[in-house]
């Protein structure tokens, strides 16, 4: 039983040059002296700033994406298969499933410049903890089928997801508001809903993994 | 089927005076404009002022604080009693189990500092999110019997703890490393191990609530 996760739509990215002569971007740059464009945007910083950009209410949120990261890869029982986050700009992000990611925050934004701006973490390492790909979202359909869980899908039990087959990849939307992208859309096999309640991402990891962990009797 | 929780030795806690002239104390401080007293000890950040301190390994991680009440309070189904932190330095602070705490880390930790600085957050407000009580853990025996999760408790399953009934309080530790202090082992009226597995707090807050609400039918 092995679960192979995507996040999708990941609010994660860096400061796009459009907001990167705003001042409160600089000043927050200047704090942890960087150059505005090499830190990652993050609307508790940046929302005056992200107001006019396109789509602004899915972005800058790189704190859901921590913590799914946390919530799926702390889990010691091995049941962790393939581990992506594709990015709200079509980026698609090899994770290590190994990975320990950092559980202070500061710290994971640190490690997400270095992955954004150098195109892997650590770098100059042969075996990354993340690896930006280069390959798009529906490279991963030759591989997989794809499994997007949203409100609007067939209702299952988490625990049937347990069990659907190391072929399938299970997508869960790592953004705060909105619907899933057109490229999201089109790529998706089928919808899954596990609950009645809309769920936060970690929320629906939490789920997922407690439901397997309770078919393999609580390891 | 209630749960009430509450986090035992959180390692949460203000800048401790005999650090509070340390230059990485200071510094960190200032980039805040707070006096370095008025901020919350954090290994991330003081880790070089912190090596000194009595019983260091267990303090400055209020991420996982953090991370505790994120996998907890986002819950929406009604399965949640009351919430309590008892912190390594014996204070305990009630919770408001509809609070929806600020996911970002940084806005966390400032609430933080007010709720130690002023005792309770929002300051003067009637109904406060989270408030110290003028209480010790002891105190909460007249009310509760202590179920302490423990690598070395008795082995259940969780789905066990959801049907303990109301008149327990679930305990799990929010600190890194070590053993429960003196004064958890004073009161508590049981352990109890969900796992084989050293669980993280957030594991055990998840694992706890995905088994009541498997119970449920996964609402």
């Amino acid at each position: 039983m092995k679960i192979n996760l995507i996040l999708l739509d990941s609010s994660l990215e860096l400061v796009p040059k459009e907001i990167a002569s705003h001042p409160a971007v600089i000043r927050n740059a200047r704090k942890r002296n960087k150059k505005p464009e090499h830190t990652i945007l993050d609307i508790s910083l940046h929302y005056h700033a992200m107001k006019n950009l396109p789509n602004w209410r899915k972005r800058g949120r790189p704190d859901i994406v921590h913590l799914a990261l946390l919530m799926f890869l702390t889990e010691k029982v091995p049941i962790k298969g393939e581990v992506y986050i594709h990015t709200i700009d079509g980026k698609i992000i090899y994770v290590n499933s190994d990975m320990r990611p950092p559980k202070n925050y500061n710290r994971f934004i640190g490690l997400a410049e270095q992955l954004l701006l150098h195109g892997q973490v650590p770098i100059n390492d042969a075996n990354p903890l993340m690896k930006i790909l280069n390959i798009k979202l529906t490279d991963l359909k030759s591989k997989y089928k794809i499994g997007v869980l949203s409100e609007d899908g067939k209702k299952v039990k988490p625990e049937e997801l347990c069990n659907l087959g190391e072929n399938w990849l299970l997508g869960v939307g790592a953004f705060p508001h909105g619907d899933f992208s057109e490229e999201i859309k089109g790529v998706a096999d089928e919808y899954f809903s596990i609950s009645n309640y809309k769920l936060e991402t970690h929320q629906v990891i939490c789920r997922i993994i407690s439901a397997c962990l309770q078919q393999l009797g609580w390891p």
